[in-house]
């Protein structure tokens, strides 16, 4: 399993867009499965890249202090791409038990218990079908600054997560901030989900750093078609935007960005929109 | 509830290093907590800056799917500065008992059903108390292009967090990356214990982005005392070095930094460490 994944891309520098390559972060969740007495059960999943999982397994058990030594751990494997399993002393065990944090989950949850990867793709929601809206690319460009204006507190401890929704036309509609970069779009699109309104999927989402699995896929339930981050997308944000047919652009900062999928909500000024990405393509998936 | 937070720091530029004054954003738990029939019981707790939380409430239920609408909210209210709670429709409450994610936990865990900062903050472990290791300043100058160095994917995907453990002298132990801050961390603790041994803890721990609540307590646990991220610590991040009697630097790049606490371990080139900071201050705590 690669750590990283070569994708097409539509790369935009200043006013130009070309055909480029680029290579993505690989995200996949890991389930971490504890044997005991005959019995197995799922006690993690998370997102991760893949590699060093037989690593990342006991680290994160010893951070949760179900064990304090490596000895504790009696056999540790890989089961399959994305599932490791681990057998521990009977006093790691006990610890176990009694972990004081909730990591323990029932088979009940969509996200535990299951790397079904298709299940985790299938989000409700996902963009309008006819192509709208279209955004200018000398819109997308000025999208970083317009939410680094409008975040309050971040100039101050350089520490909040940012995020915002904008008109196509590169309007402020509203923005949030928070350490959880998850939480910034929460409390986004809460502000107006309490007030008994929905967020207008026409409006574009930014987010100040990285587009995660998670992040895409709130926007996806919110029905947002386009998306735009500072930082790098991972190659399931990527491939959940393919999925909810979104516009994800990536990099966006000193007047370029990478357009991942969704190439045809972006329009040259006064111009043509660009040519479709590979959206359907199978360069992303593995699922 | 501020949203960020003032307080003393040692800021290094260069060679020298002067008291100054610096800005935290806040991270502190917020409870989510909802009212059906005569019961209440704990949904959610998630580290967050605080202000809009019935937002961040809403937008979270939003965004499971729980709700799709805000009329299904009956009633949203801030009980304390760390709860909030929320009274749903039928359908909506229905909705949450099948809700695809564990995020419905039980009381019997140590994060979720409180929000008692003390307990958080009682991380076991903690760094040694002989004012060991020392560091000089030039060597943490180093560190950040030292685990950049390291990292072999990042480079070309942009994507990926790092975590680097390196000798007080700046020589590189060992080096690990994933989409996840923490899961960085775990796989880098994990290299060590799931081949029967403990990471030295006189080792510097440096990390690639900014330093949360998460990574420090994981940083205490395994004895780390000196912590170095190249992005900004959150509050609690701050309060949990001090209580673990850690050195936490931030902001590690382009030739300076902040000593948030601990800088009796930072010593200028053969010369005496710094003056320490104001380590038992209370000007960080709320609790």
């Amino acid at each position: 399993m690669p750590k990283e994944l070569e994708i097409s891309v539509v790369r935009v520098r200043g006013a130009s867009a070309d055909p480029a390559r680029d290579w993505l972060a690989v995200e996949r969740p890991l389930e971490i499965r504890a044997r005991s007495g005959g019995t197995v059960r799922v006690i993690s999943t998370t997102m991760r890249t893949p590699g060093e999982d037989r690593e990342l397994a006991a680290g994160f058990l010893f951070a949760e202090r179900v064990i304090t030594d490596g000895r504790q751990i009696r056999a540790l494997e890989t089961v399959d791409e994305d599932t490791v399993v681990i057998e521990l002393s009977p006093e790691a065990d006990a610890a176990l038990e009694t972990a004081r944090r909730p990591f323990v989950t029932s088979g009940a949850c969509g996200v535990c218990g299951r790397t079904d990867l298709k299940a985790l793709l299938a989000v409700p929601g996902g963009a309008r079908s006819d192509g709208a809206p279209r955004i200018e690319i000398s819109t997308v460009h000025a999208l970083p600054a317009a939410l680094r204006a409008a975040q309050a507190t971040f100039a101050r401890t350089g520490g909040l997560h940012g995020a915002g929704l904008f008109t196509p036309a590169g309007a402020t509609l509203a923005v949030a901030e928070d350490v959880g970069r998850h939480n910034a779009v929460d409390k986004l699109m809460g502000s107006f989900i309490w007030r008994r309104r929905l967020p207008d999927p026409d409006s574009v989402l930014v987010v100040s750093g990285r587009a995660s699995f998670e992040l895409v896929q709130k926007a996806a339930v919110a029905g947002i078609a386009v998306m735009v981050a500072v930082g790098a997308p991972s190659s399931l944000a990527v491939e959940i935007a393919r999925g909810a047919g979104m516009t994800l652009l990536g990099f966006v900062r000193n007047g370029g960005f990478n357009i991942y999928c969704g190439a045809e909500r972006v329009a040259m000024a006064r111009g043509p929109a660009l040519k479709a990405t590979s959206e359907g393509s199978s360069d992303v998936g593995y699922a």
